[in-house]
Order: C-alpha cells, then structure tokens, then sequence
C-alpha cells in the first residue's frame, strides 16, 4: 500500500488480507521490523486510541518514530490554500509543513477533523489532502475530515473476531449528542459495512442524512460487494434481524456550522440513546461504537456494561489493524526505495 | 508487586528491597530488559521529574511506552461518576478510557491531582481509583489526590542513600506558598517516615492538620515500625534535634475548595519559609523537598544553595526508585502472563 | 564538543568537519550508535522542524530520549532571575529544573524564544544560559533569544551541499512580516555567513538594524575569515551579483516591546517581499528561509515555488547537522565520563 487515505482505495480482497493479519498479531504473532525506518505522528485534534495505538504499532514495527501536535507550544498554524497572502493567523503553509516532515520521515500519518463551519471546505478535506500533495511520502489517515479509515479497518477485524456473518444486518444508527460532530466515522462506518457486503441500514431522524458522496458510494461498494443499503427512520423496522447495531452522533449537513440551528433541530431528539430496548428488537444484535462514547447520551450504561457491547474489543483492534497497515505500508517502500535527490522532487498525491 | 497505588500497601521488608535495588541502579547496575513489553504514561497535570524520570525509565528498562497528555489536543476530558448522563463537557467515561488503554500497554501510570474544590470527592481519589477498578492491567499511581508514592520511595531511598539513621528526627513542615496545594506530597512523606520506623513530627500552623486517614495510617505505621508521630505548631521545639527538616505546603482542610478563605488564613504565615535560621537549630540537619520549589517563599536560597540541601540527588533518586518499581512489577507480570480472551474480562482492582 | 550555544565557539575548521559529517549523513552514511546514552528535548516554544528533527536525529543515534514541552499539562513555569521571591506564576526555579534534567539525562538540548518585551533582558538569554550555569551536562541550543546555531550549522550544510562558492555574494534581507519576530535566526545567519568567509550584505530598511553585538561578531568573523560585511538599505545594489538571498524578519531594536510602534514602524514596508523581479537583479541567486514562511507576506509563491528556493533542503539539513551535532557531543562524553557523586557538584558553564 503507498499510504492509507480511505479504505474504498482498497479492493475487499486487499482489505481481507488486512484484517486477517490484525487478527493474527491479535492472536500473539510477531510483527517485521523496519529498523532505520522512521514514521511521523502529526495531530492537530484529541485523540487517546489513536496516539496510544498508533505510538504501539510503531514500536512493534520497530519503528523510529517522531510525534507531534498542533497548539500550544507545538507546531505551528498550519495554512492550507493555494495562493493564500499569510498575514494572518497561520504561520507556516501546508506545502512547506508536508514537504519538509516527508524529509524527516517515511511515512506521514496526520489526524485533521472537519473544521465544521464550512461544509463546502470540509468536503475537500484541505489538510489531509494538502499533505498528500506535498509530502512526497506515503500519508496514512488517522482521521480526516471526510474518513476514518483505520476505524474502519479495525471495525472489520472486529466483525471478523466475532464471526458476524457477510450478509448479517448492520445497522449504523444516529444518536443524540451534545455537539454538532463531523462526519468522517460515520462515512467510512457506512462503507466499510457496505464494501464487506452486509445488509446495512442508516436509521437516523430526518435532516440527518450522510453527505451524498458517501451514499453514493456505499451504494456502489454494496452492489459491487453483494450486499445492500437502505435508508430510514423506522427504528422498529431498522432493527429487527440486525446483528450490529452501530451508534454515532453526527451533525445535520442542513444546518451545518451553524450551532444555535442545529441545537434546536436536535433538541426533540434525546431519545436517539440506545438502550436495552432498542437491543431487545433485534436479533441479538452486538453493540459497537467507535469511542470516545458519552455514556446515557449515545448509549445507556446498560448496554455498554452488558454482554452485548463489543466496544473495548473494537478499540483493542485499533492497534492490531494499524499494526498491519503500517507493516504493509512500510513492507511496500522496501520495492521502491524513496527517491533520494539534492532538488525538490515532483510532488503526486500518494495513494 | 501488581501495580503501586500507595507506599502502605507494600511491608518495609518489600519496601528496603525495592529501595536497595534503587541504589544499586544509581551506582551503576544493569536494568533487566522487557523487550516487547509496554508501559502507558498518561498525565493530566503538569510535570517535569515524573514526566522525565518515567519516560528514561522506562526507555533503561527496554519498554515500548505509550505517552498521553490532557489538555490541548491531548487526551479527551474524562467522566469518573458512575451513572453520570455525559452531556456535559467529558467526552469519555474512565470506564472506556481504561479499559482501552489496558489492551494497549502492560502496565499503566496515571498522575492525577486533586481538584481542591469537593474536600470528599478528592478523599475518593476518583481518577486514579477509576483507572484500577476499569483497566485490567497494573497502575501505577505517578500522583493521585490522595498520595504520591513513587516520591515517597525516591525520598526513602534518598535516606538510606545519605545513611540517615532510622531512628533520626524527621520533622514534616508545612510552607507558606500563594496556592492552597494538593495533600498528596505530604500525606506520602508522613506515611513514609513513620513506615521507616523515624521519629517523625509533623510542624503546621493551626487550621493546617493533614487529613485524619493519613494520620492515622502514619500512627498505626509508626507503632508497626517501632517509631512515633507528634503534630504541633512549636517550631523551637519541633526543629531542636531535627536530622531531617522536609519542607512542604499543603491546603487546609477547614477551608478546602474556598480559595478567599484560604488566602485569609495564611495571610500572616508568610515567615513560615525555611530559612538557614531554622537549621541552626536542628542537628545538623538536611533539608528535603519534592520539588519544584518556590524559593524564598518555601525555603530560601541561602537553605537551597547551601551544604544541608540534599533536593537534586532526591530528585534524581525519582529515576532509580523508579526505574527499581517498573522493574518489579514487570517482573511480576511475568509469572503470570496478561490473560488474553475475545470478550471482556472481569474487572478487579489491581494492587 | 561540550555542547552548543553559539556556532561561533568552534573554529571554521571544526564547523567545516562538522558540516561535512552532515552531508555524509545525508549521502546515506551511518550513524554512531550510543546505546544507554539519553539525550533531553525541552520545549519552551512551538517548533515543527525543531521537534522533529531532533527526535528523528536522537533515534538515528540509538539514545534514548526525554521529550517536554512548557505550558498546559507540560513542565512548570520557569523562573530565572537570581534571588528571586517566587510567590506569582512560576512554579520552579531553572536552578533546580536544570539540575534535576542534568541528573536525568547526558545532554540537555534547550529550545526558548527570546520574550520580546525587555531587550536587555532577552540580550541575557536567560533561560538557555540558565540551563547552561546549573544543568552540570552539555547544553545545545535548539534556538534561544539570542541565537540558532543548528539553523546556521544546517544553512552552512546547505551551502557546501549546493556548491555556493566561499567568497559568494550572501544577502540576508528583512522582510515584512505581521508580527515582531526575534533576532535568533537573523544573528545567527549573518554571523554564519561570515564565518564562511563569504560577501555578506544585510538589506534592511532603516530602524531595523540588528544588534551591535551581532553586527559587531560578524565584522570580526569576517575579517578573520576573509570575507566582508556590509549593511544597506540599498536594495538595487545589495542584490546585484547575489548568489543566495535569504530573507527573515525581525523586530526593530527600536521600538522593541512595544507593538503599536512597531506595527507603525513597519507598516509601509510591506513591499519588503521577495519576489522574482527580486531574484531578477541578482547572478541567478537561490533563494533561502529557515521556515516557516509566511507566503506571500515574506515571500512570494512564484519564488518559493520556483527552481532558485532551496528551503526545503535547507530544512532537511537541519536533521543531518543535528544528527552530526548530537554525535559529536556524545562522542566527547565518552572522554571524560560524566562524574558521579553523592553531593551536589561544583556547577560550571559548558561549552
């Protein structure tokens, strides 16, 4: 692999390939070891799961590693458009940031969420993107705006660990929330369940549809794959015979960046928590989430304490799946070496 | 060991072994190696020593470590109440956060501090205690509300390092200091002295009483030791015979979380500030603090600079009681292997 | 080498040694490697290539490595001043932050901002000198109020690695910038420039000299290494010949402190911008900036973007200099072991 942006980049049987060797490092295999070879950890948002998983792969891979963070006394503003006259706030440009860490590093992982104000912005995905263009390394997504594809990974290997059959019902339902959150787990959720080729049903009340491009392509992921996609608010209905149900809080894409409205459309809506009730309607279905999750908001204290959640088991394979990834995606720079030249290279998006 | 929460748990016959390997370590021993094996440092509070004495730890004992920080773009802000509806500003509860961070790593330390504002919620020691109860693996507590244990094993090693008898003075003193201070440092250092069977007194101010557990844990410490505890406010006579003065302020209980009350009481405590005057009428004693210090309002800088303070070489003996800690209880861990199992675990406190 | 402050303490020979480790590094060599070494990372500013580069360049040498960044959850408020009553913000004293470092580690690598309020203050270089009085272990300077000597030591690499001849025509030019920035880089710069012995000229507009002891510095080095020094405002004439042109900004001596004045100052001076027709009037110049840039407020994207900017190899050079830097340094460790003892030590200034 030569980096890592969505996992619709992959074709189900790369993807299989993947999640079968997360499972065997789960299982207690050794990883390779690329020593000499350097990775870079670049966040610009919280996270614990992913610092902490990704810290761990690197070192089981034998990797060198550098880490950094945006804010603070870390590293500095980061602008992202073209052309842009830089008298403001930001103080070095995306092109200088990407191609200098591509210098000091093999492979570039960075975590950018959705600014969230402008739809229209977030669904160019500017700063992941911005560091595909000029880094003239392999990037690896730790959760961009539009996609979270090692989440998806992992949710796969999870799927795989407890045997959930392809065509199982899968059932990827909007929760209350107290924030307006981005769309990138959900988006690679919704096709990472379509590309395995599951019955998959988004339940979500009315304005909180996905973004078209990501409909669009679970649809074709699911007919390719064999399996299908409905879209309802039927809740009765959406759960009965599922064997997954997913939460996750999203924004409304109709009122997005814009807080006072979303507020009052999501107000009627603190009834989206999943509770025992909502498992008792379905075919024993296991609960999973992506974590961090807010306890009796999202979900009740009694399904994530209950024998249904898989939640700390899907968070685990966080590090198996990236384990695996950044084996492949290292092993991969071994067939073409990086290019070593005293002037600046070409720069191509990697993929 | 299975983990290290507080100084009392361990016998002083563990405690001497864990101390004698420190001062081996500092003289030049070899550590043992955990190649493969991981440690998680997680901070939710400012640090120098314990940030860098635990990452060259655990870097000399071979360990992969996982190193997390709140605030900023750190970690999320973590929910400890059982029950709590999270509509609030935490985004994850202890019980996921732990739990996650205990299939990442081996072993996990957490440093926490109090919050100084509800006197009982502090006395729960909620962060730290919601780590042990949910993480299934051995914590270690880098400082909680309650204790700071890995200073009191620094400091007991730092005694046996300057060969101070175990039956010499060891005089406790609350310092004036503009902040009401957390309880952790000087309810460790008096559990300590008196688990080393000293003659320990306690020199505070009236409104200035350490917390009753912790006194009386010292008083059953000191009687299982073959030493004995005092509190007064007398200086002349709480110094006179003094082999060690140990410097340190504390809030006071009767005001806890008020900060304007606070700051009325100790208003005229100002010369409580150990200066060479104080020493004059001690035996030759040393003088000890956990830094950092605020010098000439703790102590000043004739005591600091002068022959009588031993506070760098405790402070470098954070690394070698450390790095004799992680040792031990790495070394435990290998008795018994991590068990590994798909669905989760019972959960137990670890000690 | 017995740490780093100033790239004027070695000898042109010891830099051109140095230098070329840094390009050898570069080409591919390998490294020293000094197993159970510990180098010490601490951050009192942002830094992207700074933090990157010298974690990367720490790993390639096999140390271990402590990494700590000031504010939020990171090290305590430093103070520096001598006698200082420390009853308002700072929480620790560099006389015992630095000493506790230099217990912890072999080499303690510093990076602080000159403050920008008190030029007579930040002419001191407080805190870096601070480590350097009290740490008992070599210092190297990752940019201090007063200097970057392994930007110069990189921009020296780049120089060798494009074959810019000794007795080149080097401009080092002010450039408008939105904030009032400090004198590190440009010191360090010009004094480097001259201490190749090339024909350094400063384009500057008026009030925005540098400071007589850097200006004062230069004329020496030069002198004794046969080249020239020359300051200007004559734009047409500075550029003529130029081989390299490298632009930063910084605050004016006069009206240091004090932003509204500067910001007066500065404000018809924002043609201070290099662009093409710049580069246009010069002998087919490269073009370089320590980064981050502001583009198209320090310089226009048509340069950056165009085959004279050589900023991104002058980038990476940072990570070789370094690297032959820090293996050095340790590489002297090894003559004269670091002494043991019991008690405090003597505290000297390394150099």
């Amino acid at each position: 692999m030569k980096g890592f942006y969505d996992l619709s980049e992959l074709t189900r049987h790369d993807i299989e390939r993947v999640v079968a060797r997360a499972l065997s490092l789960r299982n207690g295999s050794k990883t390779r070891r690329f020593e000499g070879k350097a990775v870079g950890l670049l966040f610009f948002n919280p996270s614990l799961r992913t610092q902490a998983s990704f810290q761990r792969a690197s070192q089981k891979l034998g990797l060198e590693f550098v880490q950094l963070q945006s804010g603070g006394n870390g590293v500095w503003g980061i602008e992202v458009d073209d052309g842009a006259v830089m008298d403001a706030g930001n103080a070095e440009h995306v092109r200088e940031a990407a191609a200098v860490l591509g210098r000091f590093v093999d492979v570039l992982c960075i975590r950018s969420f959705a600014g969230g104000s402008s739809l229209e912005r977030d669904l160019t995905d500017p700063l992941v993107n911005g560091f595909r263009r000029f880094a003239g390394v392999p990037i690896v997504n730790m959760e961009s705006a539009l996609w979270h594809p090692c989440q998806a990974l992992a949710d796969w290997t999870t799927l795989e660990q407890f045997e959930v059959p392809r065509r199982a019902k899968f059932v990827l339902t909007w929760a209350w929330h107290p924030k307006a959150l981005p769309h990138a787990v959900p988006n690679s959720t919704l096709c990472m369940a379509a590309q395995r080729g599951m019955d998959v049903v988004v339940l979500r009340p009315r304005g909180y549809d996905l973004h078209p491009t990501a409909i669009g392509q679970a649809y074709e992921l699911a007919a390719l794959n064999g399996g299908s996609l409905e879209i309802t608010d039927d809740r009765e209905q959406a759960l009965r015979g599922a064997k997954i149900v997913y939460a996750k809080s999203w924004a409304s894409l109709e009122t997005y960046g814009n807080a006072a409205q979303e507020a009052e459309l999501r107000a009627p809506l603190r009834d989206w928590c999943v509770t025992p009730e909502w498992l008792a309607r379905t075919d024993d279905a296991r609960f999973m989430h992506c974590l961090p999750v807010r306890r009796n908001v999202v979900v009740s204290d009694a399904v994530l304490d209950g024998p249904a959640s898989i939640v700390i088991d899907q968070a685990e394979n966080r590090l198996h799946a990236q384990t695996a990834l950044l084996e492949n995606v290292f092993a991969s720079l071994e067939q073409k070496p990086k290019a070593r030249a005293n002037a600046r290279q070409p720069l191509e998006i990697e993929r």
